[in-house]
């Protein structure tokens, strides 16, 4: 059978376990509220289902920033949409890169015509405030992008003392928390941090498709005074701001801002089904709660971490500032590494991650993340990892890596209240 | 209650008859098509969906082209991808305008640094061959833009012609067919046409936020030229290529390829659910058959005009050049058109579009496709706007409109075998 020819058979994936880095398994909540019946973007529920989400977000990223909305396309739309509004050609940009996610914030600011200034942690490490303090003071930038989590290193950057930095050296921050945000905490106000974006796909337990961001009054300053309104749209007694024009106009912030605004000035066509996912995401998270959600990642994280020290598998990376929702694994010494996610694929239907650059061929990442931080699925891929590991001639006692695992979640359950 | 407290309700929008110029119903299908269980980007069987997608839509445009695939947004995502990874700063850019989106390509050509030659027609016409071959001797553009169909006026625009001038003036043609596609003919191959994109959320009776797009050979070339891969990602071997560097990476056209390619360069996280409801949207209207799903739109257009006619309604624009799938209709004198679409909203649940720029206040534009193409919807609409329209003042004699649209339904059944 052909391609064009298998393209007539229905949908059927089969029903994996997705416990790589992402994207995971969406909760099934949020896929059948994409089922809801389309709304014109202009009706007045459309509206109030927009206006509803942006308060939800709020909440999501801890934060009061009025201009906190979804930019339809994946988590890197997100992140392009804040360059290219704040970024002028010129701008001095200062990435510090601790990951493949760092190296795609130096592309994208390039693209927007910074002169970018990179500094390089080795992968497995995060930077101490100091060396970003260093950098502050030497490139003076307008704006340092930086991931909250970046998922080629698991690694989990503190970002307290770099916003304090940020705004010592007058210098506006952007993070990135495609990989972070749900499963590790993110004060935006509390942090001072100017600009967020993220993704449904990881800790938010939806598909890829929405970014949704946050965005504070000093970078809508910026993106308010490059405003051009479309042709034919500009309103009576208005004129184009004195900024330079965005180079976009799909990820205009500032016609963005206009669209999600209550004034509600044409530009796309909202992504219906995007908006009922990202809402459904947040409803559901916000039900359970932030802290009880952020537990439900520690805890299914510190159960992975355990059963992976039990089976002797040695882990990647700077342990103590790792993400809860990711694990890179150390692959032993004499085993295959692809032979082994192949094996989980095709016999378990269970997907962990592989690893880029430095890591590649080294590494296993393992997520357990959004709704598949769940004890069952944890628990299922471990043993799965067990059985395949011993079939692939890896010494081990079967069982120990469960045991841990399921240890860790025995000793939480009579410590806290917290859903597992 | 406010808006936080409201957005914690469980999603439950009216189940609205949309019979406006776009968005409209999904087809049911397709909605249920999304809520398949998530894959990870690179698992054999999400990466045999997606070149079984691109199979599909290579039938939809009428191509053979191999670069016929998905850009992860709504349809103006598709647009700008093109621009952006065909035209070069400076490039001269000819946009004919017979509407608001004509003025989109406008605005967005100018944003990637196009020097842009703008002609124009009045709002309810189309081009003649002759205005388009005097502005491609006069400006010798790199690229024409044109819609094929501009929903704002419900033209529909003849390309064979220009298509063939575009060759003679050896200049690139990319269509904006997300109005028309599915529900108008576009022999993309037979025409000559480079470029053209669209969106799911018309003809092809989807939900807004993916927009397929294809580009043949010549503008592959243009593309490839500016090939420059992230960072960290080019292969052994490999060099950046030697045209200017693409100013996004989201819509790199080039990384996108390698994103889609055999090769599977890591690129964005495709929207998974976005995929499912392209590939779904595509075989379900290649199920029912290209030509059919025309038929089927012309028929269902037949009827609106003829229920209008009947009616007393008289219609905007050079009917001789409209699509199929949008009609726009004169608000009569002395009916206030607002009332008359709220009245239709908030009694019948149906929604029928208001008109921008010059025909702003002065008609409606109803829409008849996709999924909403079918009899019912269309004989339901007409009745409604009778009740309406008597309730408001304007004098008709009851019952002639939706008389007249199942008079032509009668008589297509008699004369084709075509699903209504």
């Amino acid at each position: 059978m052909d391609h064009y020819d298998a393209a007539f058979e229905e949908l059927n994936p089969l029903p994996r376990l997705l416990m790589g880095p992402g994207p995971i398994n969406a909760d099934p909540r949020v896929l059948r509220a994409m089922s809801a019946p389309i709304l014109g973007q202009f009706d007045p529920q459309f509206r109030a289902y927009m206006v509803q989400t942006m308060a939800l977000y709020r909440e999501i990223f801890q934060t009061r920033n009025e201009w906190t909305f979804m930019i339809d396309g994946t988590a890197r739309a997100g992140i392009e949409a804040i360059f290219v509004s704040v970024i002028e050609p010129g701008d001095v940009v200062l990435v510090p890169v601790f990951g493949r996610f760092g190296n795609l914030k130096v592309e994208i600011a390039e693209r927007c015509g910074a002169d970018v200034k990179v500094i390089e942690t080795e992968w497995g490490a995060v930077f101490r405030p100091e060396e970003i303090e260093a950098a502050l003071r030497r490139h003076r930038p307008k704006l340092v992008a930086i991931c909250q989590g970046d998922t080629s290193t698991t690694m989990l950057q503190p970002l307290a003392d770099i916003a304090r930095l940020c705004r010592q050296y007058d210098a506006l921050l952007y993070v990135d928390a495609t990989a972070s945000l749900g499963g590790n905490d993110l004060p935006v106000d509390a942090w001072q941090i100017d600009a967020v974006s993220t993704g449904l796909q990881k800790c938010l337990a939806g598909p890829p498709g929405v970014s949704p961001i946050t965005v504070n009054d000093r970078v809508t300053a910026v993106v308010r005074r490059r405003r051009h309104v479309e042709r034919g749209l500009l309103g009576p007694g208005e004129s184009q701001g004195p900024g330079t024009r965005i180079a976009s106009n799909y990820f205009d912030l500032a016609m963005l801002m206009d669209y999600w605004d209550e004034k509600g000035l044409n530009h796309h066509t909202e992504a219906t089904t995007g908006l009922y996912a990202a809402r459904e995401c947040a409803r559901l998270l916000l039900k359970e709660g932030l802290e009880q959600v952020f537990a439900r990642h520690a805890l299914a994280g510190r159960a992975l971490v355990a059963a992976c020290q039990a089976m002797g598998l040695a882990l990647f990376g700077d342990i103590a500032h790792k993400m809860a929702n990711v694990t890179g694994v150390y692959i032993p010494e004499g085993i295959d590494g692809e032979r082994v996610r192949s094996a989980l694929l095709q016999d378990f239907n269970i997907e962990i991650g592989a690893s880029f650059g430095p890591m590649r061929g080294k590494v296993w990442r393992i997520g357990s993340m959004g709704y598949c931080a769940r004890k069952d699925a944890v628990l299922i891929t471990v043993q799965a990892l067990e059985t395949v590991l011993a079939a692939e001639g890896f010494r081990l006692l079967r069982g120990t890596g469960v045991d841990a695992a399921l240890a860790v979640y025995r000793e939480a359950k009579g410590a806290s209240p917290v859903r597992a």
